[in-house]
């Protein structure tokens, strides 16, 4: 926790959603899951993403210039989300066993399976954090396919009793 | 929305918190709601926030460099969360009704009434996002007061019915 005066608790108590962040380099393609992920103007519409250096995810967005976003459906199963969090695309093809389209915009994959909505950017700016990179991405396709429970960090945690990788921005030990 | 290929609705799936997002300038202070807020950094811990150029928090942020954050419970009600939202601090004085305190990292004033934590930074880097900037804190004083439920902008919208203003990143018209 560095040199913050008080208590862990109080982050704990910022609310996130929990997202597919996907991206591609060439014919290689990847995805993570993300907590930190928020609108950050309406016109023309951006969302800014962050993301940690050591990803796979993260070495295709900065190479690609472009990310995917796919917000779950809250029935989504642990056996389901685990391969997006806990493991790296440098082991294994994520892609493999899933449904998922090509973005009309940009060309990123975005995951079908278990999806409520799915969004498309062009990164414009960026902002490096020391242990993570905040991606400004402007929107260039945004599409609900279905009508949902968006997943939660929050309902992940507490319904699903789901835990955090350690180079999650959020990660407290 | 731009030159966004879809619709709108994939955007309301995102989710957030609903803060109070406070700062100062000698000797007054301000603060407004704000949705757009997350952790991005776990060490040391940084937290960005999204602010409109317009408001009178932005330009006590941008002029003091530093401020707080204040999980709200979602207890708190409608009437106790219109100024934050719909009034600004130009027009009338937020804190004159409410219970607060200063800050003993920063001196920024943080928001005690329905609050579950507050979190006080010091503003490192930022990044304009055209209508709005993003500042990025390192937190130096957090604090969870209380046990309880944080106000979501979900609930804030559906078991509330609260609009957004016309300056939030997520405003959808």
């Amino acid at each position: 926790m560095g040199e913050v005066k008080g208590n862990n608790e109080a982050f704990w108590d910022l609310s996130y959603g929990l997202y597919i962040v996907t991206s591609r380099e060439g014919e290689r393609m990847n995805g993570q899951i993300a907590t930190a992920a928020m609108q950050v103007t309406a016109v023309p519409p951006k969302i800014v993403v962050c993301l940690s250096k050591e990803t796979l995810t993260h070495e295709f967005v900065v190479q690609s210039g472009k990310f995917g976003i796919t917000v779950l459906d809250q029935e989504i199963t642990m056996q389901e989300i685990g391969p997006w969090g806990f493991r790296s695309g440098r082991d294994i093809d994520k892609f493999r066993n899933v449904r998922y389209k090509i973005g009309a915009e940009t060309g990123v994959p975005l995951v079908l399976d278990r999806a409520l909505s799915v969004l498309e950017a062009k990164v414009i700016q960026s902002l490096d954090v020391d242990t993570h990179t905040l991606f400004v991405g402007e929107v260039e396709g945004a599409e609900r396919l279905r009508e949902g429970k968006p997943l939660t960090y929050d309902y992940y945690q507490k319904e699903k009793k789901g835990k955090s990788p350690k180079n999650a921005p959020t990660y407290h030990g």
